[in-house]
């Protein structure tokens, strides 16, 4: 009955052996990899980018994705197999647009100019990255040219990590919650001395952290027996099969936030993963269906449960047992409040809630920016600096605590910064629809009891994969879009909260 | 001038590229996939295997050849245009031979057996492996039918890891050393209580344990910034560019050689692959010649490097320094004769130095009576013990500790063994020669000292990679074929003088 549906998956699913293949080796490169394995580990992604790329782009997809087509005429919507088809369509009819050979210069341009951001930011020298990240602002503008837009090339790089929104829906978006923040940040700066986040900055033991952090997502429900832990410079989360899903996390050794919060983070994206239905397992549905969803997911786990004096009453206790000379004698408010203490970081990844999405507008407003040809690579610098003034009122002292920071240039990922905010957006949705559908939530969440919360999100977002888009799927859960209410609303009782405004 | 020759290297280059990628993949399923992983690893590297032998052995693969042997003709035999087109125009004759279909249900066959054998073992029980082990002689034989061979099937079999070696030489060589090992190990027999190695066999920490034996290696010259080692169940050595190459060990805690010698010998096989040339890089021809000449350098380096006295002088206060309770009482000479303790051991993997071909002339004699057809796999246990007991003197009291100990048949790995043995061989001769062209390198190594060495490897073998069979290396090398009379001579002095024979 389903026989052109079982070749179509079965063509897919080696397109996915060879795309996963690619996440061992990318896994690999950021953890693993000794130095000088760089330059053959570019041109081995590129072989299976292109590989990966040409058998999915071939024309026997087309031809397979017609024929299951026609033999499913009229499946349910919800269907594995109307979704396949489906959400398969559009992934071909987005990448059909890119050469093979595109494909591969830009994999190969961006695993070299890793080693180059590497080195250029340890040495806080932008100019020997420059030259790498015009190159990578080329190939940008030409994807967008390849993919297509109407209004803003933009358009078409958002579009690959959070299908079907716009640029103006994003700008709209953030114009609609960007004065809140910035008056929400002046007023909790007038109340600063209030909080102290001094009990944070110890000396904390490394093999200590971890074994905490560990302890923490294993009670949150990441499943090490389907996943494993390792140390990367830039901490992400990645999977080769929803039973084989890695995180990564850095230490600091005379800092707690880094290690701790990272890892609830990536175990957030981790569990959604590893969340995923059985029988979408090997297929392209296998994964979170936007980046805005997946940080939604790693968001939720690492500050409206991991930041929230609920969890702090279960945890702060088993800290205190692992850390009794540095912590004996912290009561739960001062922790609660030391570890949302707010402040203008330089830092985007070390960035507390409220000033988180600034971070994120001020990279989405210089990318646009440079898409559309009004600010070059050789003024970046000096952008960043002007426009991080006046959002936090401070210049970074270095371009590695600016404009350097972050790993996603380098990899080519622009049009992918937003995402991070959308998520913040959307793990406050999701939150509260999960609290108004199971108000136990918090009680359990300080008892360290995490499961009515995660069979939730497993029961409405996980399992489903990349079945529904990342707007189908926000309406489904909560009845409606993205919007920045709830968060805002979040934000000013919570901080109203801790500083008294 | 040679652009068919470029187009085949580009074409084999992306080959190479899917092969090294599985070999990522193997490396990260040994050494870090969590349980969960192993059933989509599985499919993955099929995918992988499947596209690398399908891309090697199309038609396009024949005609770049072709087109290459053209262009090329008349090119210097050393030179690495000639050496490509010859040595993969032999690999290709190679895989072509084989049908798919073939390689499916050997893939399949073995893939099954691999259970069958390791429970077998675990429970000392041949007779349910006995199936499983009739089957792989059968498709062994059809393999070789496919193969194709003149004397012996057994010789298709072993071309496969030695290119160009015989049953009949195989026979040779090791009827020409079997009396005087046998000979040499009674006489030993007979002085047993001469040596002890007691001090080996204490608590060792596994940390402290695991830097001596990386000192050891970085000392010899195995570059960690082009490699890295890890734990693995089975230590193994591979590589993905030769300058990544990955060493595997495992640590007891109550028992110094598997660690130390293990990574001594893994580090061996990861200089060869770091010394293969650069404009070898990312071809066919980047990685060691045969399985023979590959275990010679890791024997070398573990024995008569590592097991020699001039390289404890050495090492042996370096060793002291981090095992002071363990080891501060024990004199060179103790400790030279400890870690060269001749035992009659059951298990080849832990065999020594003298005892260690008799082991492999065991597999070989049964393995080609088996591929004759005068040997059935229902009398194998029994002809195991009676050719142990004529060799050893003893009985294995198990199976387990018997005929089935190695992984290797289940594996479908026939006429694999012998290369270890021919790596013995070639250890000695290759050292010798060295020696004969830099009598200082004893006494270098008795100073810690080993660049002579390993840059007289590279220069001699390393450099070359997959150019010349083992037999060409081994006549331009020593100026003369592979030979046991340089093993022999090196046992008898080493053993003679340690047991006062």
């Amino acid at each position: 009955m389903t026989e052109k549906y079982q070749q179509l998956v079965s063509h897919l699913s080696e397109v996915h052996n060879i795309n996963m293949a690619g996440a061992v080796l990318g896994w690999d490169q950021q953890t693993q990899m000794p130095p000088g394995g760089a330059e053959a580990r570019a041109v081995q992604l590129a072989t299976l980018s292109r590989i990966g790329h040409e058998m999915f782009t071939g024309d026997e997809t087309a031809r397979l994705l017609e024929d299951a087509a026609g033999e499913l005429d009229g499946a349910d919507y919800d269907s594995n197999e109307a979704s396949m088809v489906r959400v398969v369509q559009q992934d071909y009819a987005e990448l059909t647009k890119l050469p093979a050979d595109f494909v591969a210069e830009q994999t190969r341009v961006t695993a070299l100019a890793h080693e180059v951001w590497a080195k250029a930011r340890a040495n806080n020298d932008f100019k020997s990255f420059q030259s790498a990240l015009e190159r990578i602002l080329e190939l940008a503008r030409q994807q967008a040219d390849y993919l297509g837009y109407t209004d803003h090339p933009y358009d078409a790089l958002l579009d690959q990590y959070e299908r079907g929104i716009t640029t103006a829906q994003v700008k709209e978006i953030f114009d609609g919650h960007k004065p809140q923040l910035v008056e929400l940040i002046a007023a909790i700066s007038h109340n600063a001395d209030k909080v102290s986040d001094a009990v944070l900055h110890q000396e904390f033991d490394v093999d200590s952290q971890r074994q905490f952090a560990t302890d923490v997502v294993t009670a949150y429900g990441f499943d090490f027996t389907r996943g494993r832990q390792d140390v990367a410079v830039h901490p992400f989360c990645t999977h080769f099969s929803h039973n084989d899903v890695r995180l990564t996390t850095r230490f600091h050794n005379d800092f707690l936030n880094p290690a701790l919060f990272g890892l609830m983070h990536e175990a957030g994206h981790g569990m959604y993963e590893q969340g995923i239905g059985d029988s979408l397992e090997g297929t392209p549905l296998a994964s979170g269906t936007s980046l805005g969803v997946h940080e939604s997911q790693s968001r939720m786990w690492e500050n409206l449960v991991g930041r929230s004096r609920e969890f702090w009453t279960w945890a702060l206790p088993r800290l205190k047992a692992i850390f009794p000379s540095q912590l004996g004698n912290v009561d739960l408010d001062t922790f609660y409040k030391a570890i949302n203490k707010v402040q203008r970081s330089y830092i985007r990844v070390e960035a507390d809630e409220a000033t988180y999405n600034l971070h994120i507008m001020l990279r989405f407003e210089l990318e646009t920016a440079m898409l559309a040809g009004t600010l070059q690579p050789a003024d970046l610098p000096e952008a960043w600096n002007e426009l991080f003034e006046s959002y936090f009122g401070v210049t970074p002292p270095t371009d590695t605590l600016g404009v350097l920071q972050d790993i996603h240039w380098s990899a080519g990922l622009m049009g992918y910064f937003p995402t991070y905010a959308l998520g913040n957006l959307l793990s406050v949705q999701y939150f509260n629809k999960a609290i108004q559908q199971h108000p136990s939530i918090p009680d359990e969440i300080a008892e360290g009891k995490f499961d009515t919360l995660l069979n939730w999100l497993r029961e409405n977002i996980h399992q489903h994969g990349r079945k529904f888009t990342s707007d189908e799927l926000t309406r489904r859960v909560t009845g409606e879009s993205i919007q920045s209410r709830d968060y805002i609303q979040y934000l000013q009782t919570k901080f109203g909260e801790i500083y008294g405004l």
